[in-house]
């Protein structure tokens, strides 16, 4: 019996096998795994019955009741899902840079797979499915640690999903742990694992981040806010502040913070006040924002640093389009912030000025999303600089690496003063 | 009088005063260090001398002397440099990709520099003003560590710059520190620093990669190989392997292990042996390799672990092109490694399979450098899979953002079976 230590060294090779497997290999893996959870079915629809029992004893609500439950529709659409996987480019050797040194000696960059990723993610089944087809149609081990409300489910998917493919790409590129304990062990390897990306709450992004040497992708906050410019159009203003805080209030692109310039001010709050009521908003605002909605509480300091994801807000009146900039500067997460304005200028200010993973002009902050913005497939939102920022497509989990390609060069030939010259020419 | 940290944290204003200065305002401000620097030549000249004097008293070796020394050549060298810097293009907005989400509704992900950089790099005065431009050029602040025996030219050099560039910039984007304690709580300040990028011995870049939680670019190792397939050309075989092991030794993308097929073991080797003894290369290698070299010493497994760094090296003669690739998985440090066969076939199999920043194919893996590779200056080389790998240019010092721009759309207006569809129209 191998130790999970020995278990993850192993996905080394696996993850070998997998970034040389081809195109065809890869898209027929993911094949093998659609048809095997359809064949499969009943024994996933029953292991997700034991979980489900298990959380309705230990009274878990009812939204997070409903995200564990994965039958029916569920399992349709994540083969649905694996299928669709198959179709997009594959991302192993796409060509980012193209330069020909000297003639005939071609210097590329090339994207290659990353090696050994862990996902931690939600108690939601559908999850782990769509992981691991990232994974292998990325060139990918993984390391798979869902949400423990899911274990049943969870262990029986990792076991279809590697005997479905190891006939065709081994039986080492995909590893479920279960554990708190496993996790901690998994974040001390940090020469066997090259990425984590941890999901699910702030708080465990930053535990994860706190407690490993290897590289994260995640975001630990998502304070967003909204500045409405004194050119805002004020129906178009209203409508994107009640879309950003209202349409999914516990998403992290979700707008917490509401900036209004003091001249559109008394136009504009007494509309957002009279909607964001009407809508059981609750509204924290500044002595200025008081004056034109009554009802709003008095705002602390720490509202403007706080990410309610609930029907929450603060409102504050800033004197100028500096001001909303460094108050998002200083209060905000650089996850998402927009600004509503009808004048380019204040636009390509907002846009060179605000350090944000995201930033928008004149549409609602929860189009911050891998599906919305086309990548095809999410990975998850990046809220560092390093690699990936914002929401992040299946590039994310790749790498690149340089290919030359001579007849014999060697760097001799190009030293001292008789030496040749490169040339540098692009070719794309 | 601020305590470091406080200098520190100041960066981040000064950082986000860089990122919005314009093109022409950063190109000027390098002018502006440029002839500040012909300016001030007999000051810095005099620092510099101090730290000569000093280090000849300490009797340190020839060459590093000669690396301290900065006057006369060398100093209108870097100024050159500053000059040719500014004609590279503006790397920040840069668009990376572009997409049109609906008619009107235009996403752009384009480069943005990443804030704060560290950079500690060798006892080389040149190395400073090369380093404070490319940090300029890219719209990043920087703290600056040089070897502590250009101490006087660094502190000289650092407040010329200053100087020189505080009126158009402000004078919170460049920080010299100085001591060993200095490094340490630099290190520890994961808020404030975006980026280490450590230049120097392989000990140094893993004492920065293991005691800092910020993200660290850099190369702890370069056990480089060149494998010598059977379908090779022997004049270019042992034309490369000289290259790649004795144009430059010292350097971390010179080989360290010659491998050679079996089947032109017995035509290459002997050659192999005579050219190296007649260059002093000392040579370990296995077995079969002793019966062609016979002056070659017995080769350890240490001695394919071993970055030797000067005129040393290891052979070993494999069986298989898959026996050469899987000892450069295993012994390999994944930096740079070459390939020299007539086979079109082995070479895509080398370039798919071996997992190196730069793979080469009938070059020397010499050529593993930002310049040779046109990226117009190097800002180090990378080992690591995250962010950049292999010789960084300035495009390392970028993160992104995604600027997305609309006319008042909400995702509401995008959901439930009568929703608008995305149209996700590539644009680039």
């Amino acid at each position: 019996m191998l130790t999970l230590e020995e278990r993850i060294k192993a996905l080394r090779a696996g993850a070998c096998v997998l970034a040389s497997a081809s195109d065809s290999t890869r898209k027929q893996a993911l094949e093998c795994i659609a048809s095997a959870l359809e064949a499969h079915r009943a024994e996933i629809e029953n292991a997700n019955k034991l979980d489900i029992e298990k959380a309705e004893k230990e009274g878990i609500s009812d939204s997070l009741l409903h995200r564990l439950k994965f039958s029916g529709d569920k399992i349709d659409s994540a083969v649905k899902g694996l299928r669709e996987l198959s179709q997009l480019p594959d991302p192993i050797g796409k060509v980012r840079e193209m330069r020909e040194l000297d003639p005939g000696f071609v210097l590329k960059k090339v994207a290659f797979p990353i090696g050994v990723i862990a996902m931690i993610f939600e108690a939601r089944p559908e999850a782990l499915v769509q992981i691991a087809g990232l994974a292998l149609r990325s060139g990918n081990a993984v390391v798979l640690k869902g949400g423990k409300e899911a274990e049943e489910s969870n262990r029986t998917l990792v076991r279809i999903i590697d005997e479905a493919t190891s006939s065709l790409i081994g039986d080492k590129w995909i590893l479920g742990i279960e554990s708190h304990a496993d996790v901690n062990t998994m974040l001390g390897l940090d020469e066997d694992i090259d990425l984590v990306i941890p999901r699910g709450s702030n708080k465990f992004v930053s535990y994860v981040m706190e407690h490993t040497k290897i590289p994260v992708i995640g975001h630990s906050d998502g304070i967003c806010s909204v500045y409405i410019d004194s050119s805002a159009d004020i129906d178009m203003a209203v409508r994107i502040a009640v879309d950003s805080k209202v349409q999914y209030p516990a998403a992290c692109n979700a707008a917490e913070t509401i900036l209004v310039h003091s001249e559109i001010a008394p136009r504009f709050l007494p509309l957002l006040g009279k909607t964001f009521s009407e809508l059981g908003v609750k509204m924290h605002g500044d002595a200025e924002t008081l004056k034109y909605i009554p009802s709003a509480l008095k705002a602390t300091e720490d509202d403007y640093h706080t990410e309610y994801l609930s029907l929450e807000c603060a409102v504050k009146v800033v004197s100028s389009i500096e001001e909303a900039i460094e108050h998002i500067a200083s209060h905000g997460s650089h996850h998402t912030d927009a600004i509503v304005t009808a004048s380019e200028e204040a636009k390509e200010l907002f846009f060179r000025t605000v350090d944000s993973a995201d930033v928008f002009c004149n549409c609602s902050t929860r189009f911050a999303d891998g599906f919305r913005f086309g990548l095809g497939a999410e990975v998850g939102i990046s809220t560092s600089k390093i690699h990936a920022r914002g929401p992040v497509g299946l590039d994310g989990l790749m790498t690149t690496k340089w290919l030359l390609s001579g007849h014999g060069e060697t760097v001799s030939m190009y030293s001292g003063p008789d030496g040749r010259q490169f040339h540098h020419k692009e070719l794309m």
